[in-house]
């Protein structure tokens, strides 16, 4: 069998270095893209050929096609603060919107066999729950906006152009490789942090809001091996774990990880969804199940990866957009503005 | 009263050129921000302050908010080019997205009283007809994918941040300063153009597509009032004409008041909706009814009109990304490329 080419964009971040390792152990060569705004070079995995920059860089994405006729194209890079997204609105689709159309426009010139994109249940809005597929998206935020339009390109592409896509909508995913040191996102990560910081945990609002947290392997797996799966192709998927639990438990069980009862610093509630889970019935038809690992064995393995790598500094997020509202603790953020050059 | 300060994107250009022409009529003062990619200078109504630049240029945009402290804004700038946006899809998204995220941005700091955004019945795909506002909509191109995309993120501003909009969904629109030059859009300026030059008219597809045609005035008068019109805010409109014909019928009327039958050349049909109209009954209640101007009546203004301007030469658009299925007549635009500044 001819070795098949795969970029993986965002393949130094969280999710996206957990599929370049699936996709070098399915046997594909593998070119990750990624501009280490939210990744670590230490994150890739070893075998990946490793190009610095961005998506929005339209030049190069042009290169890497051409140089290297990718078979698959598994796109990962975005800037994923939801919350953020409001403030940073040209930033979110700049990235988020204008990257995947780089990416999609190469692909249809050079008729790439598959392109995975990962999307997000932000797209859903706060409809009917649980979220299924079948629902007509309604996002709420730019950052919902932004994923929910390259979905409806991608389907635009593929009637117009025949190119082949698989949307994957994850939510909530943790894991070994999450940057802890994003205080706008991740918010396991955001706990892991300041646990070994010694601060409070913070909690938008007072806890209550439910989220199904989902181990990386039931999301990164069915991610790489979705190309080889034909009735995969040209569909949706929500992916990720079924049982929701509230932050205020999600704080006990970080805590337990670390031997310590939280102490819970609980902010002004933010305008976000407050319960949201999703129905995974059609990614176990194609996909079988998933493995199944609790959030108690997932979240212990994740603290026993970051009392290895330490807590780490937050990196600060210089060009908000627009200030007003901005919610508590994300203020700061303003006072060291950097080029947007710098951050894409 | 105080007078209202208005910012009229796109008001060089057709359906920009007469709201502005209405906002002056209601008192306001008026300032056209327009690069003229589409639009003229000779359209701009006497009183206007014009200032040549793109709604793209960020930098541009803040200091005209500055500048002038809008309390309304009208944006219309748009690349329109609906079924040329397959191929064209980081300029689509970049004109009309990102250029449409710099002014909801300045209008969210500015706390902007009232922002009228003209979408585009684009935004329903091929749904069920009539299209009412109450559908959710599914568009299919990027062209409509982008529009959808700036109404979705006008709701969150709205909800985020109290910023007031009103959103028209116009189609078809015809009328004195249209562009007959543009050889991608507007298929009466098209067919008036090509008579004028001894030409053959062309249509994509057997002709039997229906489109219902809307004066201009039933268009742009109620988007000029609707700042004045609390019931209107944060709502959606279809807006234009009721009554549907089919492309050879409008031929035929084209030709009539030019006094010759048309020759037409019919071409390979593009992916478009075949049968396209809307229901206006929400505009009607809002907004009173229209104008009731007749198909022959509005085209004989407009014939009137495009005799003493004469036929235009089309513009070339050189910045084509993907040719693959270019419809036949398009392709020879990519023979003169030209950079994407030049055309933003």
């Amino acid at each position: 069998m001819q070795t098949k080419t795969s970029l993986v964009t965002g393949g130094a971040g969280f999710i996206g270095s957990h599929v370049a390792k699936h996709c070098l152990a399915m046997g594909q060569k593998v070119v990750v893209l990624d501009d280490l705004s939210g990744g670590f070079e230490d994150h890739l995995p070893e075998g990946v050929t490793f190009v610095q920059g961005s998506v929005t860089d339209a030049a190069l994405v042009t290169k890497l096609f051409e140089e290297y006729k990718f078979n698959y194209v598994y796109h990962l890079a975005a800037y994923a603060a939801e919350g953020l997204s409001h403030f940073i609105r040209r930033f979110n689709y700049n990235v988020n919107l204008i990257g995947s159309i780089n990416l999609i426009n190469e692909s249809v010139k050079h008729k790439v066999e598959c392109f995975v994109f990962t999307s997000s249940i932000a797209v859903y809005g706060a409809g009917q729950l649980p979220m299924t597929e079948a629902m007509v998206p309604q996002p709420e935020d730019p950052y919902g906006v932004s994923k929910y339009a390259v979905e409806m390109d991608l389907k635009a592409a593929h009637e117009m152009f025949g190119l082949n896509y698989v949307v994957f909508r994850p939510h909530n995913v943790y894991g070994e490789n999450q940057n802890i040191g994003d205080k706008y996102r991740n918010v396991i990560g955001i706990f892991m942090n300041q646990i070994m910081q010694g601060q409070q945990l913070t909690v938008f609002g007072d806890g209550t809001q439910t989220r199904a947290f989902s181990y990386i392997d039931d999301v990164a797996i069915p991610i790489a091996k979705s190309v080889t799966i034909p009735e995969a192709y040209n569909e949706v998927f929500n992916i990720g774990a079924d049982k929701p639990y509230s932050v205020n438990e999600l704080a006990g069980v970080v805590g337990e990880c670390f031997n310590t009862t939280p102490d819970i610093k609980y902010l002004s509630a933010r305008n976000e969804v407050l319960h949201a889970y999703s129905d995974h019935t059609k990614a176990h038809k194609v996909f079988g199940e998933g493995t199944n690992i609790t959030l108690k064995e997932g979240i212990a393995r994740m603290a026993a990866w970051a009392k290895v790598v330490g807590a780490r500094k937050s990196k600060e997020f210089g060009n908000i957009e627009i200030t007003e509202k901005l919610p508590d603790g994300w203020a700061v953020i303003v006072e060291k503005p950097v080029t947007e050059t710098e951050l894409v």
